[in-house]
């Protein structure tokens, strides 16, 4: 049987569970490739760990230039992270002529576009199935499965994290900042928690997808990103009396010759099949013209589940090797000379439904006068509701708008905000509900 | 660009959507696979029906066997269906040297062992994306993304018609027969609705999937079958009581030496994500040792998304022509040598949880004697009510068992059955529930 050479730089969690599969799960891959996945080498500055797995004699390594630089070894795996050495070892096993595997979500959102280039300047794969969605096999659904279809949008779960603490927040109606505490501990969050819960690392995620859905280079700076610390378990509880869930929803939309691209805490209805994923788990919608919609939902992130989708690439990129190939597949979907400049839409122009908490002091002709604001920027109301006790004298009003733009929403709620019978900022949360007018 | 020539058998709805797609996707498809997929012939025998599409001269034949003769055609889409002259026509195809792609799921659930070995003889490929979930891409999941992955189980609603009559019956406690006639006014059902409601076309699918999942053959006869017209607004309204919903699923499990593989009608809780798949939408949950979860969900049938898979295997097929290769993927997921004698559990050794309702006269004892004839038959109770108005002098007794053996439960019905004292035959539903011990 046909050897294939493995290389992995770094062996943290994920590069473990790789190391793991390789091992433990050789013949169940080999049955399937026909063809054993070696992994010949690892390196990782920490080789005295016991990572729980038997390592052949010098396998294991310091130098992860001496795996890039190994001449046996055709497939590359990073899982180093971050956009230093990870970027640079990447770069110079695509220089060797190796195939690159990564799930360096963070690196392919900054500079993806430069490293797709070289790769196909070299004509050898660099593939990312395990950047976004974990095991969810999204990237290979945009590329191969929904390759007959005009995508029109995504809608996505894309952080554990987040979803997690979402889930807390709704269903023991927990302030965020005990939720973030507790996923903490479980080790769902990191000590800083800021590429989770303000929303950086869902972007990274989305920016990447839209470049797949719709044929165009990765655009992270123009991702909208507001992040989940402002949620409160009295907006969960506002939202579900309108019938809804809030989520951290990474939102994408084909408009023609521009797209959407933002990532913001959402209002979704019930019957949402979103709004029913919870924990740590992660799920994404898409909408194509053939298909209607379809959901995957799986285990966005953890040792194993991103393991699997990193030995997923290792197979297809070995089924090409074998038959003498690479590049069987464009990276961002569609072919290089196909790739279109298409503009993210600015955050202004977004037109949607809103949801605002006014802090409103509880004297007469408040309402109004917020009204008239609202009314003055075009934006109009279709319901309302006023109950709760006082807080600091002022009690919560909230309404759900119809259709507004965004830069109406925000001139007014700059306005209102400035109102001394306002006593704090109005809390805003976006709204995706079809069923609203 | 490069040309690869498309021949299309049978033109009816998911032949239609197939040829399209073909012609009015064109470009997108093009944009992705850096070549043209032309739709070169297309065989049915009615030419003359107005499908919307404008075919270009010579394009429409009733001879199919000049589509597959044809030399210039590399790729044969089986869309007549049946087990007659499509099969003889995928043997020709084949012979031929062309790749065949086809969704039908019947031939390939009686006869896909005998159509794969013939494929693998003479190197070809026989796609089937389309034959299992429509749109929902579980084959490619199946072997490729859960490549490093031991299946341990796949729990499924694969017919749409049957998902759309227990929805109706569900929310509207409409009766069997009611939501059948509006399943077919819809043309959601066939005038012959056996097929679907029966179970057969869910075995079919169930049949192929436990192929590929545990590295098999495929093995209809051994598959467990029961519909859904025993299924009654009572017992829906029952099993709510319960927390549970019911659906007809195929469920299939990895047993060690032995699998599971059945498609019955099935009371699953309110917090499993299947139990919200409503209308006539499929999903099927994955489970495996390295991911953990993962569900697909999507549109399982229509002219659409089914075609979109078929052009997902064109692509496929196409990007492998193109790189001078096929067969880069073993059909059954696992190489040749690889497939393994594993046998299907008779349904009688089947260990699970039971919802029974009896039809038991209001008398004194009856409770006493039902439960005796369960004990003696090793099945012990963990819930049970009695509740309602008395219907022929009987009252229905619910039951929600702990774990039985499927064996001792029918011999136990058989025997209650016969009671003067219960007036008409027991039901039973078969409960999925990972909390129940």
């Amino acid at each position: 049987m046909k050897t294939i050479n493995v290389g992995l730089l770094g062996c943290g969690t994920v590069g473990t569970g790789v190391a793991k599969l390789l091992i433990e799960s050789n013949p169940v891959i080999a049955a399937r490739l026909g063809a054993t996945l070696n992994l010949k080498r690892v390196a990782d500055l920490d080789i005295e760990t016991d990572r729980g797995i038997q390592f052949a004699q010098g396998v294991l390594t310091t130098d992860a230039h001496a795996v890039v630089n190994d001449p046996d070894i055709e497939i590359i795996v990073e899982m180093i992270g971050g956009e230093g050495i990870a970027k640079e070892l990447i770069l110079k096993a695509i220089a060797n002529g190796q195939q690159v595997i990564t799930a360096n979500k963070a690196l392919l959102a900054s500079q993806g576009n430069m490293l797709f280039k070289a790769a196909a300047e070299e004509g050898v794969d660099l593939a990312f199935e395990a950047a976004v969605g974990g095991c969810m096999p999204i990237i290979k659904s945009l590329r191969e499965s929904l390759v007959a279809n005009r995508i029109h949008s995504m809608t996505g779960i894309l952080n554990g994290t987040c979803n997690y603490i979402l889930t807390k927040i709704t269903g023991e109606r927990m302030p965020f900042d005990d939720a973030l505490s507790e996923a903490q501990q479980k080790g769902y969050a990191e000590a800083d928690p800021s590429l989770d819960v303000d929303g950086i690392d869902t972007a990274h995620k989305i920016a990447i997808l839209t470049a797949l859905a719709y044929g165009m280079n990765i655009n992270l700076p123009d991702v909208y990103i507001e992040g989940i610390s402002k949620i409160t378990p009295l907006d969960v509880a506002f939202a579900e009396q309108f019938g809804y869930r809030i989520k951290l929803l990474a939102i994408s939309k084909n408009k023609g010759n521009q797209v959407e691209a933002r990532v913001h805490p959402t209002m979704i209805p019930f019957d949402n099949l979103l709004s029913n994923v919870n924990g740590t788990v992660n799920a994404i919608m898409v909408s194509g013209d053939a298909v209607g919609d379809i959901m995957l939902y799986g285990r966005g992130a953890g040792m194993m589940p991103t393991a699997s989708a990193v030995i997923s690439d290792a197979v297809d990129i070995a089924r090409n090797l074998m038959a003498g190939t690479t590049r069987r597949i464009p990276a961002l979907s569609v072919q290089r000379e196909h790739i279109q400049n298409i503009k993210i839409m600015p955050m202004d122009e977004i037109v949607t439904h809103y949801y605002f908490r006014f802090a409103a002091l509880d004297r007469p002709g408040v309402l109004s006068t917020i009204s008239g604001i609202l009314g003055r920027h075009d934006i109009s109301i279709q319901s309302m509701q006023q109950k709760g006790r006082k807080t600091n004298g002022s009690v919560p009003v909230v309404m759900v708008s119809h259709l507004a733009k965004e830069a109406d929403v925000q001139k007014a709620l700059t306005e209102i905000n400035r109102l001394d019978v306002v006593s704090e900022p109005t809390m805003l949360v976006r709204i995706e509900d079809e069923q609203l007018d």
